[in-house]
């Protein structure tokens, strides 16, 4: 696939997804999810990714869906809008490499539902979060969905129903974000968390990753059994014991990543 | 019905519930829980009110149930308050209209329930939320249902196993409510809240109050599911086609409310 | 049974269970696992003990599995490791009695677990809590589960992916914790907050702490239908009748603890 909206490139284990429109404030038109989903289907079966970085070109993140897209058409075509943008959302959880999402400027609707669904956010001093979609009679229920599952109930509501922008500062109290950092430290900061977290056993991270959302959804009791039957799964691999073994003679270990 | 124990007034599209017993704090006796509900269920049907205040006279919000009905009875009639108590509460998640509340003074066992069950809660700088039923023998098991979908675990914990006020600051950083004010401004600040609130089309923002809670019990993919055909739905209503052509062409519109 | 690995005592109606291997750091050896469910299983069912105090000899908490009980043995072993250890875990929510965990120094990986999984955390200003599973090919998925049911998804993620230490301020902040205070008032601070809660009928804190993990994993509806139950049939109790007495009349009660 010829990417027109999207560029992706590769530096050692980590791969680089940025979006690419600037112009339009790298809004998520139909285009740009179909790109974004084929990335993320290539990446999910590549060993030699072992952490994303998404991020965007321009002084801003993403300003949400293209309105363009989602008016004077029928329900047909805003179903598959949201059908493949969801699609695209549900595949950050479920490749097995972390995703750590850099946002500068505004985090808009969905672009703010694609920054809440990646692992991990660092966000620039400038960074804002808002989902204003009452504002113009749309209700940001899918931005809802991460924003939900992600920070506490009283400041959802608080978010989705005034609209109004969540400073950096503000989301990082609530637990949105993980980082603030100034805006000429935004990517060295991602890329050096990356590189942190690509130090370790890819088939540690990807039980990690993905077993997060898996056991979130459980009872406490299912949740248990399944995180005890994963454990001892993880622990038989090589990694595991060679990096255990390592640890216990203080020597280091070469991840073979199984 | 002839309000004994509340009041209910409406400024433009804001509803006004006061709940007005201030000599006995406000307790929430069979009487006024039964009117609460009555006029609740008018509310939910009343598209003249787009959003909803939940305020307390005197100097205390509310101090709980009214605790002299619960002793000397029989099973059936403890059971009959709490059936009553709780069908109130949940009405307050499934009215369409998004609820403030105004919480001065005291909001206790079940008064703190009141004021956790609401959407939004803007507190005054004097406000303290408790749940001491443990300390008479009556833990606050309603009011924890409230609270543990509101804060962390550790802190409900402490909340609920010592009874110990938790003041609005500290509520605040838990995450319990959404902003502290001045007592003299506390009545202006939930006013403001509730008039910008009101702007929106309350198709919309019925769509997302009620979704907020909808969704909050799904796994993640259902929630997804859910979301994405609402907002196809939303997305196909007067409201949201004129909002985003309004928005595309930079003018206003006028909500339809449909 | 002789305890080699854990010392119990009792003062008054608080029960004091010590992790007592220092030298190794506490770790979790399977024999500590069976000590702890031992004593844990006769706590169960001990009404003159009230609250439960988990701590540690030593300057560190515990750092968790004894790693060379992980290596070069067959996967049934490591299952049965997993397994005794889940099910201690599950018996600190299981029990009756409030825990209240004080931690100082490190408590890494189960060691984090243990005490996540405990009610209430009092933490030393020389506390940290980390899952560094990942930096040795095991993933800390079995900590996970206890993680990301204190606070939110995006510091879950990150503690578990970076395995670095989050001291007791950020633990703090993040709810993972109640309490810091200085190492020299650890242990006055958790014994005097176990002094404050044993002062309830035991009746009605059991009820408390049981019912806030059962109704966590329902929808709220269901939270609803149980609470409403559970808090007619503590109403219908001894204690909670003298007790409602006693406030109303301004009097004290002392409580039969039924």
């Amino acid at each position: 696939m010829d990417y027109k909206e999207i560029t992706f490139s590769q530096t050692n284990a980590i791969g680089i997804l940025t979006l690419n429109t600037p112009k339009n404030i790298n809004v998520l038109s139909l285009q740009k999810i179909q790109e974004m989903s084929y990335v993320l289907e290539k990446i999910a079966i590549d060993d030699s990714v072992k952490v994303l970085v998404l991020k965007a070109n321009g002084k801003h993140f993403c300003a949400g869906h293209d309105l363009s897209q989602l008016v004077d058409r029928g329900t047909k075509e805003y179903k598959l809008i949201f059908d493949q943008c969801t699609r695209m959302m549900m595949m950050l959880h479920d490749i097995p490499q972390p995703v750590i999402c850099e946002v500068q400027g505004i985090a808009t609707a969905a672009g703010c539902q694609l920054a809440a669904w990646c692992d991990l956010i660092v966000a620039a001093d400038n960074a804002s979060f808002s989902t204003p979609g009452v504002k113009i009679g749309l209700f940001c229920t899918t931005p809802m969905v991460a924003i939900t599952r992600a920070i506490g109930r009283k400041a959802s509501m608080e978010m989705l129903l005034t609209g109004r922008e969540f400073s950096a500062t503000e989301a990082k109290e609530l637990g949105l974000i993980n980082r603030v950092v100034p805006l000429e430290e935004l990517d060295g900061e991602a890329m050096k968390l990356a590189e942190e977290i690509s130090q370790a056993s890819s088939f540690a991270l990807a039980i990690g990753k993905q077993g997060l959302y898996a056991q979130a959804d459980m009872t406490d009791v299912q949740a248990l059994h399944y995180a005890k039957h994963t454990i001892v799964m993880n622990n038989t691999s090589e990694d595991a014991q060679n990096g255990i073994k390592a640890f216990l003679n203080k020597t280091s270990t070469e991840w073979k990543n199984r």
